[in-house]
């Protein structure tokens, strides 16, 4: 693609003089946007990781990226039989070695028998590959405890990212006041945030309720909605809650499914009440990150609106076929009578039960601190502790043109190469400031790299007091 | 997400009544969009496999999918060496094994060197493996003669279709006369229309001059630009190519890259004229589809533009790994002295002798077929035959709300099984009609399927006499 179709005046074509493309000609709505998982504080991690390796000196000889939700970076090993089914799918020569399980084999089978020519470089039908959207309704069925679940209804995606923007993407319409509203909880996920500026959509902030354990508190969520009325029109509710059943770690807590509750409400709700849920390969046990699959169940929705997503999604071809390969195994693990199921339960538990103890760890340690409290963390992979600032390095930071806790991270990570991402990328309670951590550094560098993180905030506190 | 939060009044509450999303209240962008390639004549295909496997009763047994470039679909075998390097990195166990080519090995060691972890389930970052960015850097160069290529300017992403959309999503802005314009020829690869459609950009048709085997008018380019003047702001170019130098056919053509070119202009040109070029591990030689890999160079953009783009790209976290690897091995295949180079250049030279030689025999039944016209295919793996429909066949289709070309393809599909696209979903001449095929059809089935469509035209327009 060219770009300068627009300017054909003499001057213009002897002299070119500037570009098209500038910020202030560029997209309003994505220049608006804030990505702060990958944003300016792991730009400078980046930088760091590089000046360390051309020899110059720090404080510290590594960086620790605790920002991002990604446990194979982290050191966690992959589960033995996802990647060799996958293996075997990529080079179907492979199925003629001794050296992988029967059941690894006749799941690439039956997964290649799915696939156009047998091979997973052919295109799927845009909502994924059919065998595997019945093995995903299946698992939902199960999991909510033989609530119907269809296939027709399952769309694989892109890593969850993706499916969330195609359904955002929808529900977008209207001009000023009547301007689709979405309502997110704070803290959120930045996805939500980018995606909602993206689309130019209005974003509804509900606050969630820190002195519980981060829960959803009806009456917020009712004096958010009413202010948002008089300025948009909020057409839906995000929530964000561990997306399956095994990854809540803590005593007393458990999975609880929407559809499964929505379906338990009966009619007009069960019947009525549209419901989109979002699922992915990359958290959980697997942290298959850099696969990109996952899927959307959508309950109750329009049939010729879902014809439509049908057709937004087929603009995009189709999911990546690895990423669905890999949803399969996670959707349908290996019997208590296969051959694998002893080393994938062995491996599945052993993460999780390491996710288990490091989340507590965290919750330990940072509690110990003075000035910083920590949530109990009650599932998924992160932490969200809560730390006084004092008044000199607020004052500081509004100098600097910093919000506090960017500031208080960036000096963080300068000091101790630990990165982590300010609050304020995520949104917080005016007045408070926090920071959010993975739990997912290996449990050896887990211990010291809190306490060095608890150290440095007393330290930095000192500093500015 | 739930979708109901807008409704709050009582009725509401109790009644449930009607859905939030409804084709009246949905995204009326989205639904403006139109995919031809995965369109309704797509669907009644899958419709008819269907049939066909339940045992209803078909003139045809088999539907054959000329629609869409999907080769591996179609029966290409996979590359070996581009399978081989993938399965070292999806399943690293496979280094020890004597069953693959020292080459390959090296290969995927490199690649997991550089991923986060050692893992393809690691993230990347947002633009793609550096190392494999640099890989990509020197393919362009060498394929410009020398010119140089940056790995900063070079972003992967999620096949082509991903990286097109992140560049036009950059420069849609404006309302009214001063929205943006995007020049597209016609026909047109449908991703484009559905892209503007979708982000609200004015679409500009320049028309092709299919008497001059489909070449770009300058004229007609020209008068396109000045009439789109009055009713937007015309300011990107789009230009389709073979994007490689490897896939074009005809004798007396050769690739010419728009970079190359571009450069050899000299200034102002060179060092100002903005341009983003695409290429893709889905087309050419390779056909991994399934894979989404693909990248986008971008030549003089502005530096703050440039980080904005980055930023769009971080919300999507990362292209698929799996297809940044393929990737690798496209722009970087094996050299002389690599033990699998005998294999791989074997692999490939047949797949191009042979798409080569369907490009000609494509050519040559359609243009023995009276009131079929075919210009050469020249690159790439995809015909638009021009046809005479009978005007009694334009009334009747008329008469069925559909375009002529439609209806001529909806019933060669009905009657032979050969699904193809209507030109109008790609744009065509008013009054003409053209339809799209792939040439990817085995050897032995294209020259029958070519005589049988040949054939059905000529009843088609017996009937319609």
């Amino acid at each position: 693609m060219a770009l300068r179709a627009g300017d054909h005046s003499q001057a213009a074509m002897n002299g070119l003089k500037e570009k098209v493309l500038t910020l202030d000609t560029m997209n309003p709505c994505v220049k608006r946007m804030e990505y702060a998982v990958r944003g300016p504080i792991v730009l400078r991690a980046l930088e760091l990781e590089q000046e360390l390796r051309q020899g110059v000196k720090k404080p510290f000889t590594e960086v620790i990226k605790a920002n991002i939700g990604d446990a194979h970076a982290m050191g966690q090993k992959p589960i033995t039989f996802l990647r060799q089914v996958l293996a075997l799918c990529v080079h179907p020569d492979l199925l003629k070695s001794p050296d992988f399980p029967e059941d690894a084999k006749r799941r690439a089978e039956s997964i290649l028998q799915a696939c156009g020519g047998h091979s997973l470089g052919a295109y799927s039908v845009s909502s994924g590959i059919q065998l595997i959207r019945e093995d995903v309704a299946r698992y939902i069925q199960r999991r909510d405890g033989g609530i119907p679940a269809h296939p027709s209804n399952i769309f694989l995606s892109t890593g969850a990212s993706d499916a969330i923007m195609t359904v955002l993407k929808l529900l977008v319409a209207g001009e000023g006041r009547t301007r689709t509203g979405v309502l997110i909880p704070i803290p959120q996920y930045p996805l939500y945030s980018a995606a909602l500026a993206e689309l130019s959509a209005v974003q509804v902030d509900y606050y969630l309720d820190e002195d519980r354990a981060w829960a959803l508190d009806v009456a917020e969520l009712r004096r958010a909605l009413l202010q948002a009325r008089d300025h948009c029109r909020p057409r839906a509710l995000c929530v964000i809650n561990p997306g399956n059943p095994d990854n809540v770690y803590a005593e007393g807590s458990q999975f609880h499914s929407f559809k499964k509750v929505l379906m338990e409400m009966g009619p007009p709700y069960a019947e009525q009440q549209e419901l989109a849920s979002f699922h992915s390969v990359s958290k959980g046990y697997m942290g298959e990150c850099g696969f990109r699959g996952g899927y959307v169940e959508v309950v109750n929705m329009d049939a010729a609106v879902q014809q439509q997503m049908q057709k937004l999604m087929s603009v995009r071809l189709c999911p990546p076929l690895p990423g669905q390969v890999l949803l399969d195994m996670v959707v349908s693990p290996p019997e208590p009578s296969d051959p694998s199921f002893v080393q994938f339960q062995a491996e599945r538990q052993a993460v999780l039960a390491e996710l288990a103890a490091k989340a507590k760890l965290t919750e330990q340690v940072f509690n110990e601190a003075p000035g910083i409290r920590c949530n109990p963390v009650q599932g998924a992979m992160y932490s969200f502790p809560r730390i006084q600032l004092p008044p000199r390095a607020i004052q500081r930071a509004q100098e600097l043109g910093l919000a506090p806790d960017m500031f208080f991270c960036l000096s963080l990570l300068e000091e101790t190469g630990i990165c982590v991402v300010p609050g304020s990328g995520f949104g917080q309670q005016e007045g408070t400031y926090h920071f959010r951590m993975t739990i997912l550094p290996a449990m050896e560098k887990l211990r010291p790299l809190l306490e060095k993180l608890s150290q440095f905030h007393a330290k930095f506190t000192r500093e500015y007091s």
